[in-house]
Formats: C-alpha cells, structure tokens, sequence
C-alpha cells in the first residue's frame, strides 16, 4: 500500500469518474458491459488508487505492483482506471472496441499494461498466481491484485488456483471478489452469499474478508486486515457489491448483462453522476528500489553427447535439455503435473530444484500459472500428457491470443503408449496446437532432434508445442546436427525414389523399416522427418513431391484430422497424390507394436500404401 | 443400502481377493496400478458388497445403484470388483491390457457396466452427478457412488461439480475419497490431511465425514451417518488408506505408482494375503420395483415456418428446434453455461423449466454432468459460446472415447461476433470437434438449416456439434428442406461455372454476395454449402471441381487450420486448386463486416480469390 494513504472523498471521486467513462465508452461503442464496470468501481477506485504502487510511465517495470481484471468483460474500467492514473487518455477510451484501438472488448496485451488476454473466466487468478510466484522467485517485493466476477468463480481453475496459491504461501496475491449476485442470463449460483465465498477460500488456505464493496472504509480496511492478519496465506476481499452501482436505471437489475445504456438515456443517466465527491488527484507512489531481470536473446549453448545407434525415449531427452538449457538460461523454469517422472520433468527438479514448479494435477491453473510467470519475464515450460493438455486448451487458446512466451511438452503421444489405453493417449494434440495462431508445433523422432529442438523452443519468441513419445527409439543424428522450425530432414533419398513418404516422432521409425522391407523389391522410396510440424518445411515436400511422380504417404501416430496430413495437404495443394495414414478410430489397450499395426499407422501399412500409389 | 448388510468379515475377505486378483492381472499384464488399487480395496468391498444394490445380470436396470471409478487406473480393482460379483470370470480379468479384452487399462464402456471412460482425472464426480440428476428427473430411487483418488481432488472440475452438486441437492450422490497420500511422481498437495478435504467439501456444501479406509467399523458407519445426517445434501467420505495397503513391499512406499509387482516377486506377495478372512458369498440385493425409461428411435417431428428472405441469427433457430424437439421426444434436456440468453437455449428454459440445467459457468463439468444423463437415456444438449468449449476440450475427448451421445452447440463462432475481441471468438472449435472420432460436426447457414440439422443430431446416435452464427442471417432455404447429415447444398450453379465457392455458415451468405458481383463481371461460379463439415460431402465436392477445372475457393470464420478448408482439401486431394480463406492471425474487436474483411473472408476476398484462380 502506498505510504499516504489516499483520501476517501479522493478515492469517491476517483470511482465517480471511473463510471462515468465506462458508461461513456460503452455508450459510444453500441456495445459492452458498463453494469459490470459499475458493481466493481469502488473496489477498482481503492487497488489503484490507494493500495497499488506503480509507475505510471513505465509499464514494464519489475517493482510495479501487478493488477489482472479476471472479470475481463468490465474492460471499459479498467480503460478509465489507466485513463485516471493518467496511462492513457480519456479520448482513447471512448475508442473502446473500434477496430483500430488497442483498448478492446476485453482486455488484451495489444494495451502495454495488459499481461495476458482475459474475458475467458476464471483464469485471471491462475494468471495472478504465476505474477506472485515470479515475485517469489526473483526477490521482488511487488503484489498482485486479481479482481474477479462471483460468476466466475464456478470455474473449477479458480480453485485449482486457491489451492495451489496456498500450497505456495502466496502471501502477496490479493484477490478481490465483485460479488453483485448476478450473472449474464440468472442470478449467480451463490448471489449475495459473501460468508459462502469466503468461507470456500478459507477451507483452502486462504485468509478471506467480507465487506459492503461500496462502503470505502470497509474496502480500505480490508486491505489493511489482509497486511496485518494473512501472515503467510494468500488473501481475498470478497465484496458484496450491486451490478450497475450508482445509476438507478441499471441498479440490481436482472437483464442488463453486457448492455450500454442507450444513447438518449445516457445525459439522464449521467446527471445522476454529475456531483464531484471529491479532489480529483493521483500520486504515484512507485517503489524506489532498482530491480533488474535478465534480457535479450535467451542463452541456448547446449552439448548433446548421444551417439548414433543408442536408443532413448524422446521424452527422457526431452528431460536432459531442460537441465541444460536451465543451466545456461536462468529464465527457464518447469511447471509439471504430477506426471514429471514419465515427463522427465524431474531431472531438472533433481538437479535444480529452485528452477522446478509442482503444480500438481489440475492443468488449467499449471497454464495459466506460466502465463503469469511468462509475462514476467520467464521462459516458462509446461509438461505433462499430451492427452492432458487438452484439459487446458482454453487456457492455451487464450496464451495464443496474448501471444504467451510458453513451451509445451506433451509426451505418452499416440497409441505407441500401449497398455493404458485410449484416455491415456495423445491424438488430438497435434490438431489442437495447430489451430493456435502463430503456434510453432514440433514433434521430434530422437534424442538428438528432441534436445535440439527444446533449445530452438528456447531460442523461439512465442508458444511452442513439443510432442514427445513413451517408448525408446534409435538415435538418428549426429549429436551437432541442427534442427530449425520449420525444417525437416530428408533421411533417404536417390533419384530413383518412386514414393516420398513424409512421418514425425515415432513414425520416422517405422518408414525407415518400411523403406528397407521395399528395398528388396526395388523400390526406393525418400523419407522425410517432418519434426517441424507447423510451419511445415513445404520446399522440401514439393521437391518430394515432384521427384516421385506427386506419390506421398503420411504417417502419423495421431487422429486423421488436423494432424500431420493435414500440414501436408495444405503444403502439397494439388501437386501430390497424399495418402494418409493416421489413427481412424477409438483405439484400445494393447502392446505398442501391436496397436500401430492395429491402426494402420506400422511399417507393414506404409508398404502397403507405397504399392497402392504405384 | 442392503436390507441385511453384509457380515463384516464377508467385506474383509472380498477385499482380500479384490487385492489378489489386481495383483496377478497387473502382473501378468506386466503394466498397470496395483498399489492404487491396494488403498481402495476396502472402500470398494464395502461399497459394492454392502452398499450398492444392483442386479448382476442386468447392466442395464434403470435401478441399478451406478459405481463410477473416478481414479481411473485402479482399473483392475473395478474388474476385479466385477468379477467379484459374479458379473466377468477372474479368468476375463487376467486378460487385463490385452489387445482383445475389453477390460482396458483405464475403464472404458467397452465393458457394459462402465458407463464412460475414466482416467483423465478428476471427471468422475461430475459424471455421477449426471447419474444422480437423472435419478432426480426421472424419479428412480438410485444411489451414485464415485471413487476418487486424492491427487485429482487437483483438478477444478472436481470443484464444479461440488458446488453444483450441492445446488442441486443432490442427496443420493455418494463419493468416496482415498486419501492415500501419494501421487505419481510424489506427495499429493494435501497429503493425508483428511480434515482439509473434508472442510473444502463442506464449504461446497456437502455433508462429509472422515474416516480410517481400512476399518471396517468405520467404512461401514461412515455410509451409514451419511444417510442419516446428509439430509438433502450430497455426501461425502474422506478416508485416510495407505497406498499399497496390505502388501509390505508396497504399502505407503513412493515409487511404486503404475508399477506391477515382478513376476518373481509375486508369490511372496500373494503369500501375505493368503489367508481367507471370511466366507466368501455375495448375495446381489438388486431393488424389486420396475422402472421403465423411454427407448428406440428418438421421436423428432417438428414444423418449421421460416419464410425465404425473413432474417434469422442461427442461433435463435436453435433455440426455437430446441423447445420443439423437446416437445416431441422426452429424452431431450438442455445445459446451460450461464449464457442461456445468448444461445438461445433459453427458448427451452422459458416454455419447459422442468427440461433444463443451469449449470453456471464450470463448462468442463457441464460436459461431463451430460455423459453422465446420456448415460442414463438422455439427450442432452449443452450449449454455451463456441470457444468456451475448449475449456472442456478433455471431457469432449473423453466423451469421444465414451461414445457418449452428447450434443454441444457452440454459439458466438468466429469473427462474426464483433467488438467483443478475440477472447470471445470461436476460431479453433471446428478443429476441435472435428479430431473427435466418429463426430459429426454441423455449420448452418440459415435458420432453417438450423432447425432441420438440430433434428439431425437429435436422431444420431453419437456426438454432434452445431456451429451458431452471433448476427442474423436470411433465410435461404424452403421450410420443408432436408439436411442429412453428410449432405450440402448446391445453392448456384450452371454448366458455365469457372470457380467452386465452398462455404458454410456465415460465409455463404458472402459467397453469395460474391456470387452476385462476379456475375455482373460475367463471371458465373458455384456456391455449395457445406453444412456437414463432419462428414464432409465429398460426391457433391468432387462433381464441383470437375465441373469447375478444379478450381475450387473454401471461405470459413475460422482459424486455417482443421476447419471447413482441410475438410476439403482431404476431400478433394489432389483434384482440384484449393485456394483456402481463412483467418490467418490474431483477431481484434470491431464491427462483424469490418472484421470479416479485414480477415479476408468477406465477399469481396471471394471475389479476388476466384480471380486469382481463374
């Protein structure tokens, strides 16, 4: 909190501006949610102007406090609240949701202020959990404010996210709960039951505070309980408020969910508003002490020492360059799920614990933990399943709008898992990851190709994907060979090729023994590793493409849809006869052998599909 | 409960060959979880053989108390279970794992009696919560059991369905949690802190009670003081086990999670828990009272009265089918994420309360709650905005795995929607549900295909998706029109036609406006409305590109990759030119036409592309 605390007629007035603008802005735009902004104000008007510290002038400094509007449909305040602080200007708030306006809808990082793109709910205090642990991390003595809807905390991430903050004693995360009884289409689940919300919170480890969140001495002195009475838990100020506080046309009202006041009512409406409460000042009051974080290129000098020949799992290589790029690069950081012993995760955990982050299972919260934690500063890498990270494909889908520095790992890909059975196996994640815009999606087939792709993860801006697969398969590459996005390599080729067959992970495997099985029936065929699934190396297929005749084969260990094949198609076009081979059903418990021959995705079936082009 | 309940030392000695029998098939399987099934031995004799009443010889009794394994990899512990009960030969449950047997590794329905796959955690609870609602609904005096693992208490779904759970009173929902205290790769968060998860519980809403899982008395009361303490709320039983249990080499030892027991070390193990405890006798207790539950063909008569020309938003026509549908056919149920009056599903709410479920904002338990009601004959409908489907992407999969018949319709598709931003988009759900195997995945254009293809997923058996479009739309088809699925619509052609224009959805009615255009440049092409993207209909397509020189425009409100283009491109291989449009980056807030042009899928993008082709 700031040293002076700010006056409470100062704080009203502050509030009484931030309704205006938001119903202003609303207004103007035809469209949005100024009820929303309204229930929230004073609790708004209290975090950034008496109890945040920050910069004004500098968003991207590591001591300012953090603030995430977890109920990102209420955008339009936090719009004025930057426009009161002084960040922006109350003109560039009435350009709310134009389409050359980086003030939108909902909150997205297009605005400098903004971390992460909220408006999915129940992610902001996930979100606010990876700031706080960051905080921890580095030894900066920032907080983190998360403002969240009551309706949102029927999300089963804002549980995952209590629980864990607790786990971590995130004492400077405070939440703050708008607690306005109403939802988009019905009252809220709990409505005004305030005791109920805290009462949840304190059953997992947090310290928790109801208050009238329009009474400012109530809000004020609930900041103030948290500092002196939350010792090391987490806090929340869960508020009762009303949607659409101080325009009696709005007030409590059912069916004005995400609706502006109409332009002929608005003059009415704000003459209710038009008495100043109070002196309209804000003294920043950002923390004095110089904090720096690391900057630039990341650092990816790795040695990878396996030899040609060995055989090693792709997830455990995946395991040995997280320790050493963890070595070189002090903003790498694992988040794992509970599954790091088949992830390999650990080895970074056993040699650097301080660099490893158990998130337990709940896989929505891990996500958005390294998006907070990626904003940040960190280089943050998630992994567990494949098939499990399809629990967070929200979470996923709202990094690829903020454009999150995050790497993935999912491993066990496929029916090559074996025995565990479809719930088990990753097929779908390969289509997920390529539906994310600006998603870079690798999938390497050694141990070679796997460390150096984790260094290019590193090296890579932005988020990717590594798909990594359970059972050992032969090194390929000589341990200095590199591997850029969006290349491949070509692992067999003469000018005789009749078939170019195009595979990935553990499928490169199988092409491999099927070019040798046709060998001895002349006929050759060129093999490519496709390691880098999106962007896809289309040079290298069409020339493929074009040397044997336009006769591809895909092979994939994944669904038929979104996957490999479809990279391919969209590479070749028309240049090509594809064949594709991937996983057209439910698959079943089984040797892992035997379901890739089950599935049509084995040596046997590439044979099998070379003659049938020819 | 039994109405003689079981002698004491009968439940010892059934856990007593529950242990044993999970411990040969996993050996003998050579993969799998014996020591999860170890700590739930006792829980599982008590709630099967004492507990539970159902009839062994007929799975599918609509008064049969449901078991749901929540803690999925205790796989063999539920087979054994079974076998137990005379239901599968001990015999079936040494084929555990095997490519034939449908005792998989994880549950699946493969086996009759398992409703829907279990072993991406955390799913369970709200599956039996779709089993007791159902019970509710129809009036059958059924109890759910559902045993969970501690480590996926994580999980926030877990979470969602606590909280509903308790909304709905839902007194004849019984869980069980084995607190064994160690997860895969280490402690769990909670450890054997039973108070904490009891607590969390009862801040849910729920009645919990903590107990000794290996005591007998204990097991036995703590189901008994649920009864007559639970009231109307649902119950739970938080037991304290040790992971392992009864077997020294295991029993609360890390390490030794989805680890068989070696062969050689199998008989001394067995030999620990050789000695009989009790007679060994089941005595099934099935309820006598007959129920019977709607069956065959769904009934699906409905009259559409759109008008050609009248304007519609798709949405809206669903929630008009949805309230006819309804009408006709009982098993029709609708769930609602808290944005009734945005999909529209509303409509149902309004005219037929009674077939309705708010379910509030907690979508991954909103998927899994209607797995559960399908189960049990339902035909549920969960709607809510398309991109808040990913947030339940895993309990689609599931679901998918399941072969559950679950209906989902995503409203709020694509850029379309407007100024709420790119958070409120859905732009990789086609994708999604098109890498679901076995989906059909549907995309109207109008209000009448609308209506007619809500009658489609009504009558399929499997799971369906219908995209919903946010603004109007007119009207293009006659009210009597039919849309099998599979199916399209030739909207424009003549022998003259240059291009193919594909579409579905809101760009068909920019097909058509290019259409128009194109025409006064005399330039005549094709329009086919592709409205089955899942399965695509690859006749109609192929006809298309012949007829055209195989030029062919695909134009889709979605992300470029796994939607309307790459169904296609798979359809028409190397047949014909496709030229895909698509949004290729990052949307922004703004007017629905702005958007759709400057994401270059608008009308006058259709018009340049069939240019370019040409």
């Amino acid at each position: 909190m700031k040293e002076m605390p700010t006056a409470i007629d100062t704080l009203k007035e502050k509030a009484r501006r931030l309704r205006i603008l938001s119903l202003k802005a609303t207004t103007e735009a035809g469209s949005g949610h100024p009820s929303s902004c309204l229930s929230a104000a004073d609790l708004m008007s209290v975090i950034f102007f008496n109890e945040m510290r920050f910069d004004p002038k500098d968003p991207r400094n590591p001591a300012n406090d953090r603030f995430v509007l977890s109920k990102g449909h209420a955008a339009p305040l936090l719009w004025a609240a930057y426009a009161e602080a002084g960040i922006v200007g109350e003109k560039d708030v009435l350009t709310l949701r134009q389409l050359d306006s980086d003030l939108e809808g909902h909150p997205t990082p297009r605005m400098p202020w903004v971390d992460v793109a909220t408006g999915s709910l129940g992610q902001g205090l996930s979100v606010g959990l990876g700031n706080a642990l960051a905080a921890h991390l580095d030894g900066i003595p920032y907080n983190t404010y998360v403002l969240l809807g009551d309706g949102e905390c029927a999300e089963g991430s804002v549980w995952e996210a209590a629980a864990l903050a607790s786990y971590y004693k995130a004492s400077n995360l405070y939440a703050a709960i708008d607690v306005n009884g109403l939802g988009q289409s019905q009252r809220t689940m709990d409505q005004f039951d305030v005791n109920r919300f805290a009462n949840k919170f304190r059953a997992f480890g947090w310290f928790a505070t109801t208050i009238d969140g329009h009474n400012y001495a109530e809000i004020v002195e609930a900041f103030e309980q948290c500092r002196r009475e939350g010792g090391s838990q987490p806090r929340v100020v869960v508020a009762k408020t009303l949607k659409g506080k101080g325009v009696s046309m709005l007030e409590n009202r059912d069916g004005w969910h995400g609706k502006p006041v109409p332009k002929p009512d608005l003059p009415k409406v704000l003459e209710e508003l038009s008495k100043p409460l109070g002196s309209n000042e804000f003294k920043p009051n950002p923390r004095k002490a110089e904090f720096s974080l690391p900057q630039g290129e990341p650092n990816v000098q790795i040695t990878i020492s396996r030899q040609s020949g060995e055989s090693a799992a792709t997830r455990e290589a995946y395991g040995d360059a997280l320790v050493k790029v963890a070595e070189k690069e002090p903003r790498v950081i694992a988040l794992d799920g509970d599954t790091k012993n088949s992830t390999y995760s650990e080895k970074l955990l056993k040699a650097h614990p301080e660099r490893f982050l158990e998130m337990f299972i709940a896989e929505q919260n891990m996500v958005d933990v390294a998006m907070g934690l990626a904003a940040r500063g960190k280089i943050p890498f998630v992994s567990t399943f494949a098939c499990f990270l399809t629990r967070a494909y929200d979470q996923i889908r709202v990094a690829g709008i903020s454009r999150s520095n995050v790497k993935f790992c999912g491993s066990h890909a496929g029916v090559s898992i074996g025995e565990d059975g479809p719930s088990q196996m990753g097929l779908e994640d390969l289509a997920m990851f390529r539906a994310v815009p600006e998603s870079v999606v690798l999938y390497p087939s050694d141990a070679v190709s796997t460390e150096q792709l984790v260094v290019e993860a590193t090296r890579h801006r932005g988020i990717c994907y590594i798909r990594t697969t359970r059972p050992k398969t032969p090194v390929l590459y000589p341990s200095n060979e590199r591997f850029p996005i969006g290349g491949s390599k070509v692992l067999r080729q003469s000018p005789a090729d009749r078939v170019a067959v195009i595979a990935a992970g553990i499928t490169v495997h199988e092409a491999l023994k099927a070019a040798a099985k046709l060998e001895s029936a002349r006929t050759p065929i060129r093999i490519i590793d496709a390691y880098s699934v999106k962007p896809i190396d289309t040079q290298t297929i069409l020339r493929a493409a074009k040397d044997t005749g336009g006769r591809v084969v895909v092979v994939e260990d994944h669904y038929q849809e979104g996957g490999l094949g479809d990279a391919v198609l969209n590479a070749v076009g028309n240049q090509a006869n594809v064949l594709k081979l991937a996983v057209r059903e439910i698959p079943r418990s089984g040797p892992p052998e035997a379901l890739l021959e089950k599935y049509g995705i084995s040596a046997n079936h590439i044979v099998e599909a070379v003659r049938e082009l020819l």
